[in-house]
């Protein structure tokens, strides 16, 4: 077994680095994870909807640090228009991103249908700006309905089928898949649609969440078959399979449940750890030889984000112990698998 | 609609009581639930598994409430014998109660496969005595294998069917089912097996507990169609399936996660508040008619236990709010559904 990894320029396609002293906490935390690529959501309060949002908010996170190259997001809402999607692409701005009205963190903005955006994926194709899907229905409490955070997303493939057929040319990316459905569907889609995948969700199934508010996300970890379909798919190589890590960091006290009319909220935090982890665990399933290409060449390719000439990280194999906070003023947070240890670390030059 | 309800002798088919000054301060709480019989879970540390102890408990639990009617259960274990479910059952223990390993609270020492415990069944089939099922296989952590807490009530189902096949005289109960599977099965099997349902899985789904460690218990609450199922069986008045609340207190520091290492403990508690809130619920979909039953004859009928003579409970309708904790020198327990509101409330006398 080699003692050394050289990765090619690791780039995370889905990472939320949040607003002020904790976007100054977090932020750095992508290149402390071996990171120097942030494909940034735009789920903040309020959401990023405009291109001089998110031309602020993008200086405002390379006031924080510089060196990492950040692509920016709009949030798709009402607000936003075919001229806009001319004025974002020309600005730099990469993708939109749907939320589901009321699914995840900072969703309550979220679209219901996509009929009403047709004009704005339309501009998005023609300009070949990328889709970014949160690919599940909201839960149902109508009688007769099935629906919840279990087959939410399964529930919600056959809305990404009809807007490839609508938009076949349009770039799409079904973020953070968690199911077996979709990993096949994304398959058996063109080459126009991708899906990126978790570290965390390579670890967890649905028994790791249960009464453990830190492992509790959106979407939820699924069943044992369902986390063996990430698996398989990375262990194959597949190029539309690539990491967006959704790194979501809360503050503790949001994460351990204090009061019973309050959930925890969601979210799992990995950049500080976030090479060694995925290393970790793609070794863990006889995947560690595909590694280079699900943190960067996969998703470089489909995003057309080249890496910058000679941007490299080595990894050496050695017991390292996952910090069990990182803290900052008054902001901390504490990451994934706090206190456990990994076999890999990022060898600092 | 009436205002008020008169209910004859309540019963709880399946209560955790604990020790020490914790069984102090919830004992109490099966009469403040309206409830004048429990039937009582032998998963103490160390769990109950003879008569001596059994009777020992009980009269611990009468010297702290001598009103309430408690019926004992012993633990399954390798220790238990032929004879001891003989002395057990002359002793007036009405139950043995099997927990797979390492399920839920205190389930460590619980049992991996029945063929071993059939000369024990034999005896309780022959001394007629009730077998009381913890239904749920243990996750796996194998490879190629899915079962997690979502399958494991339904991948229990064989071995209970099993069971009933090699003893089709021993009374058998499913406790605390929570999927249409076990639903389908107990119906479909003889009249000696019956099913328990607790108040809690008549409210609670997936989407619930998931970051809701409050509403986090074993089995997990389900999906909103096993939700359904247990709620039709209620509505349809089926005899064989009644009220077995589980309630199960934890100290409230045990139940909002403060560590990522440890998870919360499993278990909603809903004893003080458990006539209401069934009375609650069974309105809420269209089964108050069906209440008496449910949370009395059906049981009474299973476990031939009849109501002692004039025995009867009043319920009132009026909006009462749940109060947000219990306590006792040290030691305090919060409720389900704590802080919110019921439209029923115990008529005192």
């Amino acid at each position: 077994m080699a003692d050394t990894l050289t990765i090619s320029a690791p780039a995370d396609f889905h990472v939320h680095l949040r607003q002020g002293t904790f976007a100054e906490l977090v932020t750095k935390h992508v290149r402390e994870g071996g990171f120097g690529l942030a494909y940034v959501m735009p789920n903040l309060v309020p959401p990023i909807t405009t291109t001089e949002e998110a031309l602020l908010y993008k200086a405002q996170l390379q006031a924080i640090d510089p060196v990492v190259e950040y692509m920016m997001t709009l949030y798709l809402s009402p607000e936003l228009t075919p001229q806009e999607i001319r004025n974002a692409k020309a600005a730099g701005v990469y993708g939109v991103k749907s939320y589901p009205r009321g699914v995840t963190t900072n969703s309550e903005g979220g679209i219901e249908n996509y009929e009403a955006y047709y004009p704005v994926f339309e501009a998005m194709q023609e300009v070949d700006m990328v889709l970014n899907l949160h690919g599940e229905v909201p839960s149902s409490s109508t009688p007769g309905s099935n629906t919840c955070v279990l087959n939410a997303e399964p529930q919600f493939l056959p809305h990404l089928r009809k807007l490839h057929a609508a938009f076949p040319r349009l770039r799409i990316v079904l973020e953070h898949a968690t199911t077996r459905a979709a990993v096949e569907c994304v398959k058996a889609l063109g080459d126009t649609v991708a899906c990126s995948i978790t570290a965390h969700h390579l670890a967890l199934t649905v028994d790791d969440w249960a009464g453990q508010s830190w492992h509790f996300c959106k979407p939820v970890a699924k069943y044992p078959d369902d986390r063996e379909a990430l698996r398989e798919v990375i262990r194959e190589g597949h190029p539309r399979f690539f990491l967006g890590s959704d790194s979501a960091p809360h503050p503790p006290g949001k994460k351990s449940t204090a009061a019973p009319s309050s959930p925890c909220a969601a979210g799992v935090y990995t950049s500080p750890i976030l090479l060694p982890l995925t290393a970790h665990l793609l070794e863990s399933f006889g995947a560690l030889d595909k590694l280079e290409g699900f943190v960067s060449t996969h998703g470089r390719a489909f995003y057309k984000k080249p890496a910058r000439e000679g941007e490299q990280i080595v990894l050496r194999r050695t017991k390292s112990k996952i910090q069990e906070v990182w803290a900052q003023g008054a902001d901390s947070v504490v990451p994934f698998w706090a206190g456990k240890e990994l076999n890999w670390e990022i060898l600092r030059g």
